[in-house]
């Protein structure tokens, strides 16, 4: 690690001789793999973009200069190289962010983990630049093609496209593949500009005339920029950017870090938006994610780096259950249809898209038409289940209510990796979805408290033919089966109270309701008498569970979401409009920003542990 | 009006021979300019789209074929030719919405206003037809040059243009302009479109060999289809359509409703996505509308149709005292830029965008590039207002919780149109954004009660450096000033009771502080002791407001918002946490769809009236 380790920042990769950068990739990449497989992280991606970093930070003079990071799981190369090599405790509490984190360095803008925003953020900050008459500070924005599906990624290009005196460089990172392979009329395009001759063209003479010297190379740049048929006709066709206008350079060999140095520089100097298309492969390096085609070690476990194997047993999720739930539950429903924003394998449809391929819509990051091609499909009389992770949800929430809602669509939703994840830090916690759905009119919410409950819950959803229904889980195992003692008309009853009145009635929500039955435990050590519900169908609030309510001394409310606005929120509003007066105790996360971290250190944290739930009912109930 | 009269559906539409097109447009544009002028509503649009509408229904057959209307309020002609001449009572309680709705006729699809979604709808309506064996069912999407610069079209374009199989004409109508001339380089694309020699060349070839008799026309297509040199290259260039695998006809002439049936005949059974540009002006037939530079009237209130001048006088409304106010405030603070999604004057950024022409942008109808692009502006040092209606940053709330408050952006969002909006139905009331915001981490709301406050708000919003800022307000006047009596920390208290204890503190947002005064007299009259407040910044919830209730026997919490997860709902939390044991009643908007009706009628019906609210508060003081 001779070379890696006298970088402690962009100024010592600018200052290493063009011959030296090979090696430095070589090292980065080793580094990565070791480090990597020893926490878990995000492996495919940075392992795809090491000399595109390099040459990034040749390039550009960060900070003054902003590189702006699409999505920033691909960020650990620009860790590297800004200073920040301890990878030991990556996504772990106190230790580095998987993602930019502006806590960390001044290098990092863009915390946010959610795609596509990332030419938004470079246009807003060129602008402002160009206000301040700062015409020499450059701004980039690295987007994957994947990115590039998602709308608002469109909604920056026709902005940046009609400026033409915007010192702005889109550099397009294209493996051909977000999560998975990129989908869609933009990846055909792309494939087509991948195989135009000018790709072989553009290679062989950037190799020979440019890479060597920039200053040879942008002599022969301006000399070809200057005939009648220009650089542009001669390294690809005209195309969509050049329409858009765009100025478009590319397709460039991510890999050959001097030919990605001498276009990003030729780009920088433009003084206009310029797009530059750069070819990488995720995995590149490591021969056992360049293998795995299902995704390329997008992101790994702690894995042995020899095998690529996870090193612990991960057992069966809660997405695992899912997928067999809805194999049931379309073996005799034909009108089942699924849809996935690029995510196919993570939220469980692979089974599905094998048996059903024609009944499976990946849409690529494209929430917004994920949500709306649903109310369609709904019309056209099949009842579709969106499956999304519960944090990108946030994007299609105007959707799910004036396109699904309003128009009594029968769409189920299915939202996995929703409350605290933890170690993917603050923007991918899915701790929104239950109020932002709770807002829905006519919506119906359940978290499941076991694999039985989903099952339940999803052969009943695809049943409502009038309203969207929501069913969320986390990214967890699922806990052990918790059934229940009886019923209560539609309220599942898990533990009952000796005899006598109910001090307590506590309602556990998904995973929560395992927390409740602890925290009545301990209660009932401490002479309380606790009813624990688990209302299956949480929203809208069931006039079953007002019922249970009129007869307890209080309640009190358990779901891992924003406390703000939740499922306690409407159960208390419930419960006041039935003039139901007993105290409502509402346990859930508090509004603000998580810091990463494990989901058992973040329950810890906010006060969502049994102890700490018993210890605050306990103070309440005095 | 002979043949109008005589329209009671599509199959009347089609079995008008072509010679008597031209006379049914006429009397449709003489039918609207006379109807909506008595009633107001959306003018120029309607206009645009006679002959385009008729063509549509004279070549699909709806409601076996879909045909789905972006943004809505173009559906006026198709309201005529599907049996809806009732014109009389548009937009009022019991009269016809001014969106397409389910409720009226089989014949509409999508009641959604919020626009970009037509194409999403269509891809899913398509796909559900092609898995039903159903090919000969088509499927239409009608939108604008507009619409398409919002992301979610992309989105769709993207998702259909992979489809090699599917029936789904798109139609581009490309009038040059959404609310506002459309801007970004799509505009710049399809303007180069219409400028190109394949346009004259194909209204020609088009008006000489094809619109006479679609039987000649269709053979001579097809004998250019086969040639080398096709119909493609003939009629336009390649271009992005193209590129992203999209079949392109266009551009047409779209008050020629013999070539768009023509071409619409072509599209229709092609059976693949097919983009058919055709090109309408807005306000057509109708000179006034078409010399109103502006926004050739777009929405119009009741007018005299001689004159194009309004009946009643408005008045000031919200939008100019926030424009006043945003001119103040902009007068010393060089760092403050607008932003606007295609609505520069609705929002009231007229003045602004003349005196500081470099100071604002308008983003197209791109609510999400808005948000996040705020935040690449706060980044680099600017303090940005963004202006929208309400009910549209729903599209934004991703953007508005991962980019501006994660990162901590001083980003001010004024939300015009907030509240019961009324006239324009379901999708345009803002009743979710209070809901929506408050949901927002480190985020301050006000609601100002009257002008004043408006200003205040506002110069104390853009000197917030590191959170986002909300302003919300109606589309109405704003109430008599109402000045408090006394301030009790940062709250405005607008009434005190006489010697005594307080039984109730009553908490008005918005306007709704001008009716808790007036609830508030009326229960004193009954013998209450009410004291009246509007704590300026709803949110965060105030200490002082905390303090306040601790006197009080009960609270009530008045806001024109969903009530559930409202201002009101934090307000009961905060009492809760801070153990303030009070009981506390909510006011709001229930959760559910509200019917078109005036903001009167509909504040009636969901009880947010000053004697309403004060017989269900005397109800529960009892």
């Amino acid at each position: 690690m001779a070379l890696l380790d006298r970088i402690d920042g962009p100024d010592d990769v600018r200052s290493l001789p063009p011959e030296a950068l090979p090696r430095l990739a070589g090292e980065i990449r080793e580094f990565l793999i070791e480090s990597v497989s020893r926490t878990g992280g995000h492996l495919g991606p940075n392992l795809g973009v090491v000399e595109l970093t390099i040459a990034l930070h040749r390039v550009f003079a960060s900070p003054r200069d902003t590189i702006v990071f699409d999505t920033g799981h691909q960020s650990y190369v620009h860790k590297l190289l800004t200073g920040r090599r301890d990878f030991g405790r990556l996504r772990q509490r106190g230790g580095l962010s998987g993602y930019p984190s502006r806590g960390e360095s001044e290098h990092d803008v863009v915390e946010n983990s959610h795609a596509s925003t990332s030419l938004s953020w470079a246009d807003g900050i060129a602008k402002a630049r160009r206000l301040a008459g700062e015409r020499d500070r450059h701004t980039v924005a690295v987007i994957g093609d994947g990115a590039l599906t998602g709308g608002m990624a469109w909604e920056a290009l026709n902005n940046i496209a009609a400026e033409k005196d915007l010192p702005l460089v889109i550099v397009v990172n294209d493996n051909e593949r977000s999560y998975a392979p990129t989908t869609g009329g933009l990846a055909d395009y792309l494939a087509t500009l991948r195989t135009t001759q000018g790709y072989e063209a553009f290679l062989t003479w950037g190799k020979n005339a440019l890479s060597r010297t920039p200053v040879i190379g942008n002599a022969v740049y301006g000399a070809a920029h200057g005939m009648k048929k220009g650089l542009k006709d001669m390294v690809a066709p005209q195309g969509m950017f050049e329409d858009l206008g765009l100025k478009y350079l590319g397709p460039i060999d991510g890999h050959d870090t001097a030919a990605v140095e001498a276009t990003l520089r030729r780009a920088r100097d433009f003084g206009r938006p310029v797009l530059v298309h750069v070819l990488t492969k995720k995995g590149k390096g490591y021969d056992l994610a360049r293998r795995d085609e299902a995704d390329q070690f997008h992101a790994v476990d702690k894995i042995n780096p020899e095998t690529g194997l996870p090193l612990q047993v991960k057992g069966r999720i809660w997405t695992d259950e899912f997928s067999d739930a809805l194999m049931r539950v379309a073996a005799d429903r034909d009108d089942l249809v699924a849809i996935t924003a690029a995510m196919l394998i993570p939220v469980g449809l692979r089974e599905f898209a094998e048996r059903h391929p024609d009944r499976v819509f990946d849409v690529g990051i494209a929430e917004q038409h994920a949500v709306t091609m649903a109310a369609g499909l709904a019309y056209g009389g099949l009842h579709p289940v969106v499956c999304v992770y519960a944090t990108f949800l946030n994007r299609a929430f105007d959707q799910l209510l004036m396109d699904c809602a309003l128009h009594r669509a029968g769409v189920t939703f299915v939202l996995d990796r929703a409350g605290v994840t933890g170690t993917d830090g603050a923007s991918h916690n899915g701790m929104w979805d239950m109020t932002l759905t709770g807002m829905v009119p006519g919506l119906h919410l359940c978290a499941p408290r076991d694999a039985e409950a989903l099952g339940r819950a999803l052969a009943e959803a695809v049943d409502v033919p009038d309203a969207p229904t929501v069913i969320r889980f986390s990214k967890q195992n699922p806990p052990a089966p918790l059934p229940a003692v009886r019923r209560s008309g539609s309220v599942d009853v898990l533990a009952e109270p000796g005899e006598g009145d109910v001090d307590l009635l506590l309602v556990g929500l998904g995973e929560l309701a395992t927390t409740a039955v602890s925290v009545a435990e301990k209660l009932t050590a401490q002479g309380r008498s606790v009813r624990v519900v688990d209302p299956h169908w949480c929203l809208p609030v069931s006039a079953d569970l007002v019922d249970l309510a009129r007869s307890a001394g209080a309640v009190a409310v358990l779901e891992d979401n924003l406390v703000v606005g939740g499922v306690g929120s409407q159960v208390a509003l419930a419960l006041h409009e039935a003039r139901v007066e007993v105290p409502v105790h509402l346990h859930g996360i508090p509004k603000r920003f998580l810091d990463h971290g494990s989901r058992g250190e973040v329950l810890e944290e906010i006060g969502l542990t049994p102890d700490a739930v018993a210890d605050a009912l306990d103070a309440r109930l005095r």
